[in-house]
């Protein structure tokens, strides 16, 4: 979901956001549309204070493009000499692997405290919050090679040290914006180096070279994102949208602990603040729930398929009464329904 | 510009899409959504005609990526040893040529007439009507390989040969849409030979496979695009936005050739009937130009940096005022400034 105030800003400007045009009409070259995506970047790097050797760039085709876009861009011409290694805490790290094995020799981990000194690695792989195992690192992991964040789902909701990283990238539509852009921050050495098959437009140099307009980008998306930046930053910037994030977080998994009713089996350590699945006692329970959320006005609760069960996905966007709402419903349900 | 019952259309969907919520912020998996986006397929099929045998793709990265996606998924994994044709009409199909050369060797033509027998050739590369340069074809060349076309700004605006074709691809800003969406109609036997480095996004067979959600589609945009197709429908179709767009060029080119002061030195033969470009007498008399034009509310008239001059982009959604509106000026500014 998109914060109400965006959503309203959004249907404001739609009739007129300049000369008596929607900005899905304008095109990438005006000076209004290019000022709004310097403001974007110029917001994201206050609001992150990313280090001045980083570049932030705006592309197309998701995180899953990056998947490949990384080891091609990171590993330079003869990958088959070079290694990456990658840490697997979930689905998304398995599927980022995926991908990166085609270009690469991959190194894999499981165990964050393994990762302190990888040998002959161009960089580590960690996907911060696994949106369908509910995992999220509780740090940036310590190690001696760069760090490569999937941050797609967590970005904006914590800070992020960039002495550890050497890119981090995000899909926009989890906690930046919808669905078309996805954002890449890249520390500067780390460009330039592409293997040469590389599609132009998945190469950072050009990318970099260009503005992030090597052509004609997703003026509407990036949009929205400057919108989601400005207002992160009237909600207090990242330090306050923490602090929301952890008492919609601890709000829900107190309701799970402190039941008998409710399980969630992530270490406590692991566990994600966006996305929180759980169970009930039974698959059948699992149905009925489902069914009497949505009588209650409480959506999108169904686990992923791969998974099963409820998942509560609760981005920054969620407002503390959502999550407060769904606490409710679950107390209501396990009465109506006890073991 | 969009049409302007597409605009409305949104502008009444964004507060409630389905259950209170903007189609920004739904899940691609729910079944509305997949809905939406089959039936755009669907409509796209209809209006165009597209026979069984060629699939329909929704992706990401605009035009330009499929510049390297095509020679990456037609020419198969040897690409030394294959060759494609381009014809080069002008700036777009030399972009295209660019970047294609990375992947394949070319042989090159400016006459469509060269064209009709290439020897060795996977497929021939025709950029339909080019923008900056004002160049159409006025129908797909005769050859003895499968054509593949760029019909990002013409698409929707005449029929389709696909006799003659493997591949049709659209970046959907033009006249389909907003910025963020590309489709790509491929016939099946061209699916499935990609490069081993193809990136998994790239790769047709996979999109194929996923239906074009081997990750989160850009929804918000497929959203317009559906709306679009539908307003070509209500229109009467292909056929009827043809005569539309045949009056509103003619009005145009006939303003500027029946005038000794506006100039388009284009061929009769292969004029674009999308983009108009012209010139007047001087450079500095092209400037008061755009400057009045902006005070009769006629915007982004400003030639392509590439080329100077005024150009005249008439996509599908600019309604015949527009252009009469247009010319009247010409005809009023040719007075107040004569030779």
């Amino acid at each position: 979901m998109l914060p109400e105030p965006v959503r309203e800003q959004i249907e404001h400007d739609l009739k007129n956001w300049h000369k008596g045009m929607s900005i899905m009409e304008l095109s990438h070259r005006i000076p209004e549309v290019m000022a709004m995506t310097a403001q974007t970047s110029q917001d994201l790097r206050d609001l992150l204070h990313i280090p001045s050797n980083f570049k932030i760039l705006f592309m197309q085709g998701g995180a899953r493009t990056q998947f490949s876009a990384i080891p091609l861009n990171l590993l330079g011409e003869n990958t088959d000499q070079k290694t990456a290694s990658y840490l697997l805490t979930g689905h998304w790290s398995k599927q980022a692997m995926n991908e990166a094995q085609r270009y690469a020799q991959l190194n894999t981990f499981s165990d964050p405290s393994q990762i302190q000194q990888i040998p002959n690695a161009g960089y580590l792989h960690c996907t911060d919050n696994e949106t369908i195992d509910g995992v999220e690192l509780p740090q940036l992991p310590d190690s001696n090679i760069p760090l490569v964040i999937d941050a797609s789902s967590s970005i904006l909701s914590k800070p992020i040290d960039f002495k550890k990283v050497g890119l981090v990238y995000a899909a926009t539509q989890k906690n930046m914006g919808i669905a078309g852009l996805t954002v890449v921050i890249v520390r500067e050495d780390f460009i330039g180096h592409a293997h040469p098959l590389t599609p132009t437009m998945l190469n950072y140099k050009a990318m970099m070279e260009f503005d992030s307009m090597v052509n004609t980008p997703p003026v509407f998306c990036w949009y929205v994102t400057g919108l989601v930046l400005k207002w992160v930053k009237s909600q207090g910037g990242i330090s306050a949208i923490e602090k929301q994030v952890a008492e919609k977080a601890s709000l829900l998994y107190e309701a799970i602990d402190n039941s008998d009713y409710y399980r969630n089996q992530v270490d406590p350590m692991y566990r994600s603040k966006m996305n929180i699945p759980f169970n009930l006692p039974s698959m059948e329970l699992e149905q009925t729930f489902l069914k009497e959320a949505e009588g209650a006005n409480l959506f999108y609760l169904k686990g992923h398929k791969v998974l099963g069960g409820i998942r509560a996905s609760i981005y920054n966007a969620m407002p503390l009464e959502g999550v407060k709402a769904l606490v409710d419903f679950m107390k209501h349900f396990s009465q109506k329904y006890p073991l």
